[in-house]
């Protein structure tokens, strides 16, 4: 069986080849997608390596193929925009590829596979290679997605003065499983994006004051961030720093106006899934950091990036 | 500089960014692209790897990039569609990495850059890792595309008996430099696409004798191979066999009825690009392989996949 096959028989057995969106599925020189009601796609790319993003056989290889999908599937929601179709891209070591394509390939693979069927996201394309290097496998992932029709996609960039600062569910000790194991916020991005003004969104995949940050700068705005109002998660102890820095919540940060996050408060459309109200947007001051922390003793500390990296890099 | 800075700051300088299909660029959780009249998105991905595709430092590594991106655009080609946007993922080893993002990483993105911008390619995203693997480079591309005004794209699929063989340029012995310096075969496919009713096409990437086979298998037809009437590369030495199993032509191989191919033969469209006719289109007659090859003594031989890549694994 060579590549192309393997991966045109694990859509197939997964039903992908059957989206109603797929004009040409895998096994031509390209797929052919149709886009439901606009000409906008939306694009991204996410690469995992093995030994950086994750190591055999600590983690089981279907957990890894699940989360290089979900790991794009959740930029998709920080957009809040509709995943149609992913391209697969995988390295695997020849001493793998030598067990007959079966065994840990094949379950990377059944791990995308699977999530893909989930969000009925089609295998559009591959392409597989493998090499002589032990430790060697590359997961690569594209995915193509649409705007919901009537809702336009949400970007980091416009976060106004006056916003407020809001996050869903709980954060920090993704690490301990929750990583390999989350649900991309898909449905929750296009409930919100539905019902409110949202003006900038992102998803936290490296940690609150990074992904914050991110917004930041990308709206030429200052945030606050309120440490004492921060959602836990039970996996971060009782350490507010660990919901700021641990990377991997993959939960969704966003904000709106004061009255559409007052809205949002009251009526928690997510439930049972939480919206907690975290920090504040502010007119940008000076040149220094536009992330400032409110401490649970309410000093505020303006926390530049190699700070939190140094400082709290025990927390 | 982080590594979306890094691929921002290379597609800003090659003019990618200014795109006028380009609503969001790179540097948010996905880029966004808007179609020119079509809701049909065409998508392809190839995966380059170190030590399989290609070994450092024989090959430089401005060359290395541009043929990741090369071998996609002629994946493009060969639907007759017209690239729009790429998303590339990189892995690289972190000896390369700690020189400073400069060096090989660096040439491998101006490669890719360089090319990108001749065919107005925009780079809509990106995402590079770097791990403790020497000789680990790996270069995953996915190409975005859409058909062209007024011709629909063309598959591997519709060849029909009676149907002529042709193919463009020469063929062999790419090994000796075009591998690395091929011009995907873009305005030759829009040009052939527009004049002619192309019933099949293809790019050759694995060989001849792999790649016609892939038509006669999609389209359920048996295809003859006329051996004295392949246009040989000056690479290729005299040798047709070479033009049949060498791979990376990356010239179009392509089906049409026969007056159309009249036509074309004598027009020659894309001169000064020759178009040749190399073979026809029959009804498949049994179980055997598609795949029959006139020897230049006239003699009719049945090529097995094996067949070719035992007995002539000299050539």
């Amino acid at each position: 069986m060579n590549e192309v096959d393997f991966i045109q028989s694990l859509a197939a057995q997964h039903g992908a080849s059957k989206h109603p969106q797929v004009v040409l599925g895998i096994g031509d020189d390209a797929g052919i997608l149709r886009l439901r009601d606009s000409r906008d796609v939306v694009l991204t790319t996410d690469i995992l390596t093995e030994g950086v993003d994750f190591t055999f056989p600590e983690a089981d290889p279907f957990s890894v193929g699940r989360k290089a999908l979900a790991v794009n599937l959740s930029d998709m929601a920080a957009m809040a925009c509709r995943p149609v179709a992913a391209l697969v891209g995988l390295v695997i070591p020849q001493t793998i590829r030598e067990g007959g394509l079966a065994g840990i390939t094949e379950s990377i693979m059944e791990g995308i596979a699977t999530l893909a069927n989930t969000w009925s996201v089609a295998l559009l394309g591959g392409d597989t290679n493998s090499w002589a290097m032990p430790q060697g496998t590359v997961i690569s992932i594209t995915i193509v997605g649409e705007p919901f029709p009537g809702i336009r996609p949400v970007t980091r960039s416009g976060a106004k003065p006056g916003d407020i600062l809001l996050v869903t569910g709980t954060l920090g000790g993704s690490i301990y499983g929750k990583q390999f194991h989350f649900t991309p916020r898909l449905r929750e991005a296009e409930i919100l994006a539905r019902s409110t003004n949202i003006t900038a969104m992102i998803d936290l995949s490296d940690g609150l004051a990074k992904d914050a940050r991110h917004i930041a700068t990308a709206s030429d705005v200052q945030i606050q961030i309120d440490a004492a109002a921060l959602p836990l998660a039970a996996a971060a102890g009782h350490d507010w720093k660990r919901a700021l820095t641990d990377g991997e919540d993959f939960e969704l940060c966003f904000t709106c106006a004061p009255d559409a996050a007052a809205s949002l408060l009251q009526e928690q459309p997510l439930a049972p899934l939480l919206i907690t109200k975290i920090g504040k947007i502010e007119t940008k001051s000076g040149s220094g950091s536009p992330l400032h922390i409110k401490h649970p003793d309410g000093q505020v500390e303006q926390l530049n990036l190699s700070g939190y990296e140094h400082q709290w890099s025990e927390a």
